[in-house]
């Protein structure tokens, strides 16, 4: 017997996900048994690369076909994905998609009624592109008592910071060479800006911490600021500069708050994450008692997409073949938890950070900032005289873990001194 | 209702499994669930810092208990692991195990049994450690046209190797001091030779290739004749040292035997494998459409193959919860291939070699080693006159891709050179 499934979108992810449906000849046998009974489309005029056989712009005829098993959506964006997710689970269909926008913003409907219908929607596309970590995080992880999820999940700006680091070069140049290689889309917000890692470590906190993650309450800060001097000083300092989404527990055990934020961070040389480039992701989890493992991968692209959209096909298929017609979820690979995780005000996460500062006052102007940060609880890791930019001085001072709410007091008192020009930089240091 | 499981053997990974489930707050709540019936050791009498309850030396007891329904086998070796795990399984228990050893060599006859029975055999600590990959290999790569499995596998000559180029030292010296750290047994023959990464490969090729492996046709180099001069040309010309355990298919599409073997391998500095370093182990995995992922984390150690160990407990419980007592097995999580793959015979393979020559006649002997090996169809990427040992001169030869057996020809006809004193090293690129 065939499972059957139908396609929304026939873009390249779609694309790709039915060639490998269509050609399986050397994957896993079971790859056979699965058939794509209908693929929707926007414009049915388009020439297209593959065949799968029925090609339709009547979505709706899709997720209400009562023959289609499941429904793999991959049309992105928020509508009419979601009013198509949900009534495909009215209807009784389990869901594949590689759509973090539409989990991230309406996980908490989507899941809920997935929960009632009993079935699974599925979602390992949506972040590492063809990395397996989110059933890693649901089936193997879990058993730990996990501290952190640290990824670098967005391809461009890896990729940006990876070549302005290579090449002294700053953000717009190498913004514009991404565009032109179709690393970079033509409107570049949503990767730049840190969204769309942002919908990921939404995502991801979900299912490692066990609670719903409002995703507009995630501080999200792009790398647009980001610029050669602050890649060359950190370089000088033993970091690179890597996008972080980041999800962790904090470390004193009355606080049950979780930090969640997406920002450009320093990452120390050594550190796992700090070695991975161009537009390649990975995702570091550490827990108790396992310590720490690392996913490495394609983050992107058409065929890496498609291999983790098939797996989860795949995944549901195999659970049919074994568990029949049971409504029965498996609580590993279902989404059961119920309430909203709370977050850690961004001023009570405490971080290390770096600054750069232009001064005018040399002599004087290291005990003033020692001063005005020791008044603040800000302590310090160092404080280098690195350069300079013109009259100006250029002093970088890096703290130890401190208060974000403190740091800010600081830098606060600091503006006021009248032996600093500016403060052209405040990063996160890993 | 919870599931009960029996646990047999309480050492390290034992205590470390019993540690996990005893103590369920902060992690996967399906864990609550979970209950050890009878926990079964050779000794009563030891002090142990876990107490799970029902402590007892009557492991036959265990395996035949019908209020159980998982074995948890930690007692390693290949008896009486085999004959209690196929006794539990006889008695419709499902397995999980962390025993490579047993699965490597007895795999054929536990699956066929396991199959019949109708239960599961999961394994995900019986290689990497902690770190997920069968899971993910059974369940998410397989869409994939795999090409290769390469992994590092084992922590002990990791740790090794790793101290060797950083400090210089002969393996002898290495080798005392990580027993003295605990990283290597008293015997190290398993780690040091190769032994435990060929268990670990073939379990891997099994999985990503599906086709049972012979483990006794692995061919099998271990490190104990890597040493520091060797590390430092490898250095010199952009290589690491590492013990690679590798499956991969031929490149040849008429060609569908299998590369399974287990050597010391000159690494490109730049490969994501490079960079392992100490106990860690890694596993790169590449397919098509996918491209490479990598699986990085601790490869061993109490906490984090206990990790491994109750992830797979928790699988079977999420199946057992969803599905009721069907027997159908999900077929990407159970073993259902029945033929042996075939092995490339070692001289068929192709790849790159690094060969190291002590030599008399200086001027000459360039030119009657190019000969030698264009006579024998080995081309050559590099030839580098070295150093010097006393009146010898060292040469060091890296090939292009060959294969083995025209390499081994030319070899043996180079060793009647005039102008050869010695071949001190061959060791394999990647």
């Amino acid at each position: 017997m065939a499972f059957k499934i139908g396609l929304l979108g026939l873009g390249t992810v779609g694309t790709g996900t039915a060639e490998i449906i269509l050609d399986p000849a050397g994957r896993n046998p079971l790859l056979k048994e699965i058939e794509i009974k209908q693929a929707g489309v926007k414009s049915l005029g388009k020439p297209r690369s593959v065949n799968p056989g029925v090609i339709t712009s009547d979505l709706e005829g899709i997720v209400t076909d009562p023959e289609i098993d499941i429904v793999v959506e991959l049309l992105g964006g928020l509508e009419p994905a979601r009013s198509l997710i949900l009534k495909a689970i009215d209807r009784g269909k389990h869901i594949v998609t590689a759509n973090k926008a539409v989990i991230a913003r309406h996980g908490d409907e989507i899941y809920t009624a997935a929960n009632k219908a009993g079935v699974y929607v599925l979602l390992e596309a949506a972040v590492g592109g063809g990395i397996p970590i989110i059933k890693p995080l649901k089936q193997s992880l879990g058993v730990n008592r996990l501290k952190s999820v640290i990824g670098i999940v967005n391809g461009t700006t890896n990729y940006i910071l990876t070549k302005m680091a290579a090449v002294g070069a700053d953000f717009d140049n190498v913004l514009a060479e991404a565009q032109k290689l179709g690393y970079a889309e033509a409107d570049p917000t949503a990767d730049v800006d840190g969204w769309d890692a942002a919908d990921k470590i939404a995502i991801l906190a979900a299912i490692a911490f066990g609670g719903r993650i409002k995703r507009e309450d995630i501080p999200c800060e792009g790398i647009r600021q980001i610029n050669a001097t602050d890649i060359s000083y950190a370089d000088k300092l033993g970091f690179v500069i890597k996008l972080l989404a980041i999800a962790q527990t904090n470390n004193n055990s009355q606080d049950d708050t979780l930090q969640v934020r997406v920002h450009p961070t320093l990452v120390p040389k050594d550190h796992p994450l700090a070695s991975i480039n161009d537009v390649y992701n990975a995702i570091l989890v550490e827990g108790e008692p396992l310590g720490q493992v690392m996913f490495f991968g394609p983050g992107a692209g058409a065929g890496a997409t498609a291999s983790a959209v098939v797996s989860d096909i795949l995944n549901i298929v195999g659970i049919l073949k074994s568990s029949g017609k049971t409504r029965n979820l498996d609580p590993l690979l279902s989404c059961s938890h119920q309430h909203f995780a709370t977050l850690t005000p961004l001023e009570e996460i405490e971080t290390r950070f770096y600054a750069r500062f232009l001064c005018k006052d040399i002599p004087g102007v290291i005990g003033h900032l020692g001063t005005s940060f020791g008044a603040h609880h800000v302590s310090l890791e160092s404080v280098v005289q690195i350069g300079f930019q013109g009259e100006l001085a250029e002093i970088v001072v890096v703290t130890h873990d401190v208060k974000e709410g403190n740091f800010r007091q600081a830098l606060a008192e600091i503006r006021t001194l009248e032996a600093i020009d500016s403060i052209p930089s405040i990063l996160r240091v890993l």
